[in-house]
């Protein structure tokens, strides 16, 4: 499933040259998105600024939409990168309901940081992708829960719905009509961020609870 | 917020005979459905079947896919009204821990039993509305933590999370690409919906555990 949110499959073989063009690329998108915002990067505008031609950019990425799943795609990895194999509480190695409840706020965090660049991830405004679904968590939480073995019957469904809990908000939150602006919308999604860790604490602490 | 699963405002004051007509077209609409699948309601069709005038038929619903909306506004209003009026556990006067766990097994099975309306209120094939969310479940879920006296902190928050983690797997079945054909989708749907409706019990008897 294709989803801003998830990564899709990169071809299994990159041309060296192409590999670093996708990475200058991205590289460039990252740096324009923090100076001039989600909104002022263009198909045009990043290939000038990166140095290459527009045959290129439109090839590596389709549409404008296409560099922020891109961006999405990388950070996602990244994201997950962590969680497989950093330190504790994030990554393996402690209690797994303390990981778990890591997991949550680090998610949170992840979600809400990137809701711009989400944003413009969607190919139309104010239509939510098809498939934005909790991929990465839901098999995550489930093997927590399993770690925990907290006499919790049907696993499978339960992580849908925790995992259900966890991005749906977030989700919410990027499909919401904000009024522009970052440092409004910045505001906005620290408070937001806040909360919603709090919550999914609280949550998964009445859960584990013996 | 207009949304398949959220009523949005009828106008206040409708003329008798418009009142009559709606009501006409809604309940052809209903049985064209049950007979034919949503599939095959077309505007024209409905017209015809209902003995109205194609420009009555526009005029109502602007599209196709606002016969459905409408018709889930329709189901939305009665199944909020068995909730907030209706004989306990699922209307007012029980145990508010049971009537939470009787909520999340109704709404499950009503947004499960529609979802081929539901998807056919959608304008694009394949795209998740802009504003589907638990715009009913969340004020609900937080009244009745609220009266169940439960010591949980912040009920806004957590509220929005159980209401997603009630209405985001159902929202996920609704989007996702199933094999045409009513039975095999019915019993893909029955079998979902026992499983979310156990999985939202035990979340909720664990939430509740003193």
């Amino acid at each position: 499933m294709d989803s801003p949110l998830v990564p899709f499959g990169r071809p299994p073989t990159e041309r060296a040259d192409a590999a670093r063009n996708r990475e200058v690329l991205l590289c460039t998108a990252r740096a324009m998105i923090a100076e001039l915002g989600a909104d002022h990067v263009t198909m045009d505008g990043l290939a000038e600024r990166a140095g290459l031609g527009k045959g290129t950019v439109f090839r590596r990425f389709g549409t404008r939409a296409g560099i922020f799943r891109a961006l999405l795609d990388a950070e996602e990895r990244r994201f997950q990168c962590e969680v497989l194999s950093g330190p504790p509480p994030l990554g393996p190695g402690g209690d797994p309901v303390d990981r778990l409840i890591a997991y949550g706020r680090a998610r949170t965090r992840f979600l809400l940081e990137r809701h711009e660049i989400a944003r413009a991830s969607f190919e139309r405004k104010g239509v939510a992708p098809p498939a934005v679904g909790p991929n990465f968590s839901r098999p995550h939480i489930r093997m927590l829960l399993a770690q925990a073995a907290l006499g919790l019957p049907d696993l499978d469904t339960l992580s849908l719905q925790l995992a259900s809990a966890l991005e749906g908000p977030a989700l919410l939150f990027l499909v919401a009509d904000l009024p522009p602006g970052g440092r409004a919308a910045g505001c906005a999604e620290d408070d937001l961020g806040a909360l919603l860790a709090d919550g999914w604490q609280t949550l998964v602490e009445r859960i584990a609870r013996r």
